[in-house]
């Protein structure tokens, strides 16, 4: 069977992580659940993890009183520094992070009743804090992705990506490389982060309560230094959809 | 190590398909390159071929003189039916398929010098051709998706997306199902073609000269009929951002 020493890809869902509670370590959730057999961590893999679990370890969830638009609308703005467009309940802003996606991050789904689950305060940050735990825990290096739901603007369905990352590249610059043709290849910073969330959410999925996955076999040029807020969040002044 | 059969997924890069030019089978290129030892392909595998070598076999090249930038220009315009935005030499648009990316898919990079190649006609009938044909060939059942690299409004660097579908899901609808706590899920339209495109372009990568990989077990239940032209381009009725 092809397995990464002929450049392949694995995806690894992590399960058994259980409920996440407000102060509950991240760490030891996944070290607990890595400790399955034929499931340990290696160095160089990739850790996805989801903002829900992340927002919930961190303590980033607030009352509020589902059954009321209202309630909902006032905590979207309150989490938004702009508002770009409306329609009915659905109110597509830019975060504090610069994140522009639905309602703010505001999330009413897998949380307790009477709670909304807001984006953690820095996720670069809890990707850095999980990387750190991993190795002080397990004494292997990896990289950490902090993964959510996003729409898009042209095109149906929702994909996760990015809004954290450390230890692992967000964008890997290909401008200036040669193509198979030899002619220097055009627009190619290609956003691994967001793949990378991409290809954990198909092992993950919505409905099957697997907040996290392992990707194994990433090129091992894409494990540096790296943040979400800097490589990936595009400044005003390249937008051209503000 | 964790499989397919843990609810994991392999990607695998399909390497040694070699240069392809108008008239080519894809088909028989596929066929060919996965004659190799280990990489058969099995019933339920999903093959993601990149556009660029669809649009050679299917012979979507046109001479341009690269060195021109009012012929490039020219030729995005004719393949556009509206234009969004322009800065310098980028424009956003929106193509005769409903698409809307840089420069309507227009590319100079992996062909010959003076060409450029354009989108194909009708990707999701390009995927059922191959569906087809490795059917006939090869007496298996597989999803196929057509991918393109495109940039996003508000992040930075590009991704890889489906273009064109057949015998896979292009979105999964969640919607109603309850999460992990009994609640209804929200938003849940999940555009698992993107994903699996995103997911393939891990281990084709620009530079690399690997025109396609197969992803292997992604659930049974998203093995159908589907289109990309039906369940992801978004009508602009439904769209704030056009």
């Amino acid at each position: 069977m092809p397995s990464e020493a002929d450049g392949g890809i694995t995806l690894i869902p992590i399960r058994g992580m259980g409920e996440v509670h407000p102060g509950d370590d991240l760490v030891d959730l996944l070290v607990a659940a890595l400790s399955s057999p034929g499931l340990e961590l290696r160095d160089g893999d990739v850790v996805v993890v989801t903002q829900k679990v992340v927002s919930k370890a961190e303590g980033r969830l607030v009352a509020i009183d589902t059954a009321d638009p209202a309630a909902k609308a006032a905590l979207v703005e309150s989490e938004s520094v702009r508002i770009l467009r409306r329609r009915g309940e659905l109110v597509i802003s830019e975060t504090k992070h610069g994140f522009i996606c639905a309602n703010a991050g505001v999330d009413l789904s897998n949380v307790a009743s009477g709670q909304a689950a807001l984006l953690p305060l820095d996720s670069d940050r809890s990707a850095r804090g999980i990387v750190d735990g991993l190795r002080g825990r397990m004494g292997i290096e990896v990289g950490v992705i902090i993964s959510d739901t996003f729409g898009r603007t042209w095109r149906r369905g929702v994909t996760d990506v990015a809004i954290g990352c450390a230890g692992v590249a967000a964008v890997v610059d290909l401008r200036g490389t040669e193509d198979a043709g030899g002619r220097e290849l055009q627009a190619t910073e290609v956003c691994v982060a967001d793949e990378l969330a991409s290809a954990a959410e198909l092992v993950m999925g919505k409905d099957r309560n697997v907040p996290a996955a392992v990707v194994r076999g990433v090129p091992s040029s894409w494990l540096r230094r790296a943040s979400v807020a800097d490589e990936i969040v595009r400044p005003p002044s390249e937008d051209l959809f503000r």
